[in-house]
């Protein structure tokens, strides 16, 4: 990435995360309020240091899109609690059984396992109540994200699906076919989500919400492709948790089925393809550009 | 209860029962359909041969103030969803650990606990896309109802807030202040916003709203009352699952708070009550009343 844009796209980052983190601590529970472990919990795993990545792709697409921040914001930090429960869910011993994520104790270790179980159930609640209490927005864009939220995180078409092909395809060969088809619904879907209902909330019309998908399906296959490509390469330090284990519990990865320089080859193809569609919008999308950017040279 | 109003109950019952398990069918994703595994879980727990006393309840209380069949059934079976993934969590290894549930094996043994966290949580995002999805009713009405089902449904005011101050007591003495408000947000929430969803589809007003929710309160918490007294009392037969459980758990019960008989005197000044608070709706609510004479006669 050129390097006079860098340091922009942090800023952008910094304050889209700063926002968020903002929001959320409006819309969680408090911690001293009855029942305190589950929401010490929510919260603990809400505010583990994450990038916020969806609710600033949902930002920056509903910027794109004419919307402004504070419209915007509620639906963002749904997302953030979407993706935060179903981290929370995966990462208990019966699923991923993870004991450390972005270098601190997942919930179930901090806490137990039935707090870590409630913790996601009530965050998945909360995200569907927060938009469908916002009432800045009309009744009829809010019941539209919360369909777009719930298709994207649910099953057949999003990201339990996912969860469950993933973990029905452990300890076997997968095909290329089967690996792009897990992660458009594990973690593509709810990254086409973000990227909808920003453009939903902005008024988009069809061919708008038809360009920003496109977009943001480039985009979550990218996001995925890195993230494994990380798990291979990656330090223990940067990303916070354990690399290779994705390798060592014979998880589908793409470095697994195409091997590493082919799927670094394949993440630079599908940014550019992410790029190309961005040219279909037809509006100034210097953030969404900068987005693609960014997750093709994370490192973390 | 008057020997000839138990048939027509029954029959009412009955009826409600398969409108409820024909769109139940319609809206939950087919076994054959990818991921198999979570969708044959999902329809184990859906179609355990459940009372469907919720749905009966939106039912009866929407028909109470005028509302078609038609217009609440969605609504009835989003709350089967949540009462249904609520059971399924709640049955997990680290939670209340249950083998059997209605003399079956329960969602983890039948499947294993990834499969049945995921069912769960997928239930729950079904809850909320069935009524967002429900285009015969307007939009504000939708948001409405999916704001009360979360409230209901989440934390501070919901049932995971009851189910983790329930985890938070066991293993020790609770005052019975302590126990009626762990049941009035584990059981009676949910019990409270079937009779007002069914209220609010209807339009019903602010004061109509507010009887009916009188009314469900007592209501929620005779059925907590004889679902502990069934515990001590009933074989195994009859309720389908391990009796005495809860008091070798010591979980808080109101026959282990009050003793058997003064629990059985408060079920029947509750129900009183929830009959006076009938009155207040000044219309023909013959099946809310036979509803809590259902409940308060109940063998199961």
């Amino acid at each position: 990435m050129p390097a006079d844009i860098q340091p922009q796209l942090e800023t952008f980052f910094a304050e889209c995360r700063a926002l968020v983190d903002h929001e959320l601590d409006l819309l969680l529970p408090r911690e001293d309020e009855t029942p305190v472990t589950v929401h010490q919990a929510i919260r603990w795993s809400v505010f583990a240091g994450g990038k916020r990545f969806r609710p600033t792709l949902l930002l920056a697409s509903g910027e794109t899109f004419g919307a402004r921040p504070s419209a915007l914001l509620p639906a963002a930090c749904a997302l953030e609690m979407i993706h935060t429960y179903s981290l929370i869910h995966d990462d208990l011993p019966s699923m991923d059984d993870d004991d450390l994520r972005r270098g601190r104790p997942t919930c179930h270790i901090r806490f137990n396992e039935a707090t870590a179980v409630l913790a996601g159930d009530a965050l998945q609640t909360l995200a569907f109540k927060t938009i469908a209490d916002q009432t800045q927005l009309p009744s009829d864009v809010r019941v539209h994200l919360i369909s777009e939220l719930a298709t994207a995180s649910g099953t057949p078409r999003g990201m339990v699906a996912g969860q469950a092909q993933d973990l029905e395809a452990e300890s076997r060969q997968v095909t290329a076919e089967e690996l792009e088809r897990i992660h458009r619904l594990k973690t593509g879907a709810l990254i086409g989500a973000a990227a909808r209902c920003g453009a939903i909330i902005a008024g988009a019309n069809g061919q708008e919400l038809a360009n920003i998908t496109s977009y943001a399906n480039r985009l979550g296959l990218l996001f995925q492709i890195t993230d494994d490509l990380l798990d291979v390469t990656a330090t223990a330090e940067a990303i916070g948790k354990t690399p290779g284990k994705d390798a060592r519990s014979q998880k589908a990865t793409y470095p697994g089925v195409y091997g590493i320089e082919a799927a670094r080859k394949r993440a630079l193809s599908v940014h550019d393809e992410a790029c190309a569609a961005l040219k279909e919008i037809g509006r100034s999308s210097d953030r969404l550009r900068a987005i693609a950017d960014f997750i093709l040279h994370r490192k973390m």
